[in-house]
């Protein structure tokens, strides 16, 4: 074990908890820590791609082109799901997105990062950021759905790392 | 301490949170760990047994049986309670029950073993489940309320068994 | 790293999680473990003084007072925010405030602890309570609008703590 290992593993993709997981993080990689970051479930709607810049090369998302007559589900969950660190709700206080605003606002005041900044100080600081294979093939997302830089592992992966981290924490 | 030790406190019973704190355990014990679930609060419904299944010989359960005029309480939460892998919530989304069909229905296509599936697997892997024996007070439950196999414990034995693990997760 | 230490990462401010943070962190606290509890975002709501007692020689809240024409978005957040143990929601069946009064019940019923006894219980184990400056800061609250006792620190400070910890858990 080492103790400059530390993993964040990312469940939610609540605003609220999206900040304390990227700061938590920011703030251990600053520290001189190897971070991990593992984004499932909710949490890989974080690395999203804004819309409409699908990278080169993309492969179809499967579930949502295939036509074979079940695409409503996934096509009404991409819809709804967050896309990306600028279209997140809060956990409580949503009020209709008029929370998420004044989050925003607070934050400025307070001369905290916002969300976006927090990802690209983590990327800066070569936090490794990992979303889940399964929770992609749950949501009918494609790798090419993510932002670059991302890796793609599974649970023995997320165990890897939290087996040689001394800190392993769960939002 | 052991490297080859795991706990997965279960506090939520959300259906979102229940797959992965499953998922999770499953695939560490999959990778040879030793695990230990431990459920509290609203986890303790997880582990709830199907209506109509109680196990024989149970007692009855005192709050809601006693009759003393203040029976109302446990009785409306007995009623709102979750009762088993079946009738759980999203901690999002949930839209009035669609949601979960919407997940469940995801989770087929993407072929993610579902709740009922999951526990099944854990109890093959002989991972631990221990039910928190104040939760079940709270809620007026009774240990026959609960499946069978199930150990009942507080929280002294919690910090046992996460003192000999190396990775302890809370959702 | 000592295993008679563990941390305790409080974010949420709903009465169930606030309930579970404290009972896990008094039991371990009564086993012989040094706590510590971190309170960040919605957590430090918890340390927040009762309503009309702020305490003697308490600097004005700046976003609050400074009549710079943005004073409406933390005004209202204080007037949301949960001030103390005894205006908390629940993270699910809140039912408008009805929920927690069942909780309350059904823990007396059950013997359990308020959050008000389990936080004096807390301080009379000498658990360590700690708020994140940079949260005071988000809702726009001083030093002075949480009770006495508590440490100021950020996140560096947390995991100097979880860093000497063996069970560091967030809630």
């Amino acid at each position: 074990m080492d103790t400059d290992k530390k993993t964040v593993l990312v469940f939610s993709d609540d605003l609220d908890k999206a900040l304390a997981a990227f700061i938590l993080a920011n703030g251990a990689a600053a520290m001189g820590n190897d971070v991990t970051m593992f984004f499932a479930f909710w949490g890989v709607n974080l690395l999203r791609r804004p819309r409409g810049r699908r990278a080169a090369g993309s492969r179809a998302v499967a579930g949502v082109s295939s036509g074979n007559g079940g695409t409503a589900v996934p096509a009404m969950v991409g819809k709804l799901a967050a896309r990306g660190p600028g279209h997140l709700r809060l956990s409580k206080w949503n009020f209709g997105g008029l929370g998420p605003v004044v989050i925003r606002r607070l934050m400025r005041r307070a001369k905290v990062m916002d969300l976006a900044e927090l990802i690209a100080t983590a990327r800066e600081q070569e936090i490794r950021l990992v979303a889940c294979t399964m929770s992609l093939d749950l949501f009918g997302l494609a790798e090419s759905d993510l932002v670059d830089g991302v890796e793609f592992a599974g649970v023995a992966t997320y165990f890897d790392y939290a087996d040689e981290a001394n800190v392993n924490l769960l939002i």
